[in-house]
C-alpha cells in the first residue's frame, strides 16, 4: 500500500468538469463536498447506478467522447424506461493511470454532447487513480410525478409486449468491430455497417417514450442484456410467462441485410445485448392508443409479443418455428 | 474482449442483499431496474459519492465486514459534515472474479451493522466483475432543510474553526498496520494499539452533529484526507488563512501516548487523513453556544484554530513553534 488512506482520490478537476455543471446550482461549481438538490414539487426521484469498464462494456481504443457518452446513456436508459425525465448525475472515474490532458478533453466533450442530448446535468463526483481497467461508475438521478415511477413487476396476464426503436444494431455492430471481415461477407456497405458499429458506441435510449410509459405501460424496463433475458426477468418478476415473435422485431435497414443473408444471426439480434431500447407491457385496449402517442413523440415502437399466465419466454425465429434455448444460452439455432 | 457487452454485470444479488433493502420502500426488493424515493417535504437532497478500493482505501486482508463499513462510512461523513441527515445509498461492486459467498456474508453483514449505526438503507445498485481490485463505490443520499446544507467556501474571517473527535488515530493506526513493530517502540499496550488499528478499519462520523452544523457553523467539510489539507481546501474556498495550533488537537489516549514518546508524529496526527472527523468553521460569539449543542449530543468538539483575511495554513507544533510545510507536503519537523 504505496499510498497512504485517500492518496490516489480527489474530486473531479474542476478546471476539466465544472463546465459540464455550469447549468445545475447545487453542484456549487464542483467546489463543495457533496451536491444538493431541491426535489420538484410532488415528484418522485428515480435512481440507478451502472458502470462500464474498458475491456467489458468498451474498448481500449475507443474514442472517450463515446466512452463517455455510453456511460451515461446506459443509466439514462435505465431512467427512461421508468418514465423518469433525467435530472442530475454523479461520475466515479477510476484510472490506472493519470489521463492525458487530451483524452479528458475528449471524454468532457462527450459528456457535454450527452448532456445536451438527455437533458441531464452533472452533480459532483470523484476520480481515482487504481490499477485495473479504466472505469466510469454513474448514478443517474430523475423524477417522475409521485408514485407513477413505471416498474417490472407489475405486467397482467393477456398485456402486449412493445420494444422501442430497432433491436440487435448495437449487437451486430459488436460482431463487426470484433470481426471486420464479416460487413463483406454479410454484403453490407459502409454506411450499413458504419450505422451497426455507432449504435454499439452511441446508445440512444428513446427518452421521449418515458411520458407515455408513464400513461400506458403496465410494466417496462430497459433491453440492456439482450431482449429474450430481459423479457425473461420482467415476465419472471410479474410471475407471467412470455411469447415473444422473432418475425416482428423491428430492424435497421443494415439489420434487415444482415439477417436476409444469415438467418440464424436473429439469435444475435434477440440476445446480443446493449440495445438500450424499452421494452414495455400495455394492456391490448390501450395499445393503439400507446402506438400512437408514441409515435406523435417521434419514437417507433413495436408490438412483439404477449404475457400469459405460466412462466418462462419463448421466441419463434423467422421462420415461425420457436428457437430452442438451452440452460445456458441459445443451444440450436434454426438451420 | 472475451464476454459480450452487458456481460459480468448484474444487479446486486437478491438473496445476499435484499434484507438490507428492506426498510425502503423505494427499493422494491432490489427487484427493479431502478429506485424510488419520496424526498422528505421542505428538505433539499444532499448527494455525495465515494469509492474505496483494495490496495489503496483497505488491505485485501481486511474482513468484508470492515470493508463494507468503511465504504458506508466515508460517504456517511461527507453528508455530516454537510449538516445532512442519511437516507439511502447506492452501492456499485466491481470484483476481479466471483466472490465466496462467505466473504458476501460477511460484508452484507459489515453493512447491515454500518446502516444501523448511520441510519440509512440500501436502495439500489449493481455488480461487476473486471479484472483490478475490489472496488466499493458508493453513492448516498441525505436531507437538509430546503437551502440550508452547510457549504465549503462560506466560512468568514476571524471564525474559530473547530473539529469533532479525537484527530490521527486512523494515520496511526495505519502506520501500526504496516509496521507491527512500532507498537511496542512507541510503548503502546493491546488495548490502545487495537483502538488505533480499529479506528482506520471503521471509521464513525459524528451523526449527532449534522444539526449542530446547520446551526452554528459558517462552513464545514469532513476531514478525510488529513486536517491540513483539509482545513487549506475550506480556507482557500472561503478566501481565508488558516492558522491551526497544533498543541490544541484533540487527541486519544493511545495517540497521546505515542506523541509524548515522538512529538514528531503530530505531524502523522495532521496530515495523515482518514479521520472523517467534521472541520467547522464558526463565529467567535457562537462558539460556546456550538460547543454546548454538540456536547449535549454526545459529540465533543475542539477549538483548534482561526480564520483569517489572507491566504495558506499555518500550524504550530507541540512547541508552539511553526511546522514547516513544503511545496511537496511535510519537509521537516521539529526535532
Amino acid at each position: 500500500m504505496a499510498e497512504t488512506a485517500g492518496g490516489g482520490e480527489d474530486k473531479l478537476s474542476q478546471s476539466t468538469f465544472a463546465p459540464l455543471a455550469a447549468g445545475f446550482a447545487g453542484a456549487l461549481g464542483l467546489e463543495d463536498d457533496c451536491a444538493f438538490l431541491t426535489p420538484p414539487a410532488g415528484e418522485d426521484l428515480v435512481l440507478t447506478t451502472d458502470a462500464v469498464a474498458e475491456g467489458v462494456h468498451f474498448f481500449s481504443d475507443d474514442l472517450p467522447a463515446d466512452i463517455a457518452w455510453k456511460g451515461l446513456a446506459v443509466n439514462v436508459s435505465d431512467l427512461t424506461a421508468k418514465g423518469a425525465r433525467p435530472i442530475a448525475y454523479l461520475l466515479s472515474l477510476a484510472f490506472p493511470e493519470r489521463p492525458e490532458q487530451a483524452w479528458l478533453d475528449g471524454f468532457s466533450a462527450g459528456l457535454a454532447e450527452a448532456q445536451a442530448a438527455f437533458g441531464i446535468r452533472l452533480a459532483g463526483g470523484d476520480t481515482d487513480r487504481r490499477p485495473g481497467p479504466l472505469s466510469v461508475t454513474v448514478t443517474a438521478i430523475g423524477s417522475v410525478p409521485q408514485g407513477r415511477m413505471v416498474r417490472r413487476a407489475t405486467a397482467r396476464a393477456g398485456d402486449l409486449l412493445f420494444v422501442s426503436g430497432t433491436l440487435g444494431d448495437s449487437a451486430l455492430g459488436l460482431m463487426l468491430r470484433t470481426d471486420p471481415g464479416r460487413a463483406a461477407e454479410l454484403g453490407l456497405d459502409t454506411a450499413g455497417a458504419n450505422a451497426l458499429l455507432g449504435r454499439y458506441l452511441r446508445p440512444d435510449p428513446p427518452l421521449a417514450l418515458a411520458s407515455h410509459l408513464i400513461s400506458f405501460a403496465t410494466a417496462a424496463m430497459d433491453i440492456s442484456d439482450g431482449l429474450v433475458k430481459d423479457c425473461g426477468r420482467l415476465a419472471r418478476a410479474s410471475g407471467l410467462a412470455a411469447a415473444i415473435d422473432g418475425g416482428r422485431l423491428p430492424l435497421s435497414r443494415p439489420a434487415r441485410e444482415v439477417l436476409d443473408r444469415e438467418p440464424r444471426l436473429l439469435a444475435v439480434v434477440a440476445t446480443g445485448g446493449d440495445d438500450y431500447q424499452v421494452l414495455a407491457a400495455v394492456a391490448p385496449d390501450r395499445a393503439e392508443a400507446f402506438r400512437r402517442a408514441a409515435a406523435e413523440s417521434g419514437v417507433h415502437v413495436t408490438e412483439i409479443g404477449r404475457l400469459a399466465d405460466g412462466a418462462g419466454v419463448t421466441i419463434t425465429g423467422l421462420d415461425g418455428r420457436p428457437l430452442a434455448l438451452g440452460a445456458t444460452g441459445w443451444d440450436h439455432f434454426p438451420p
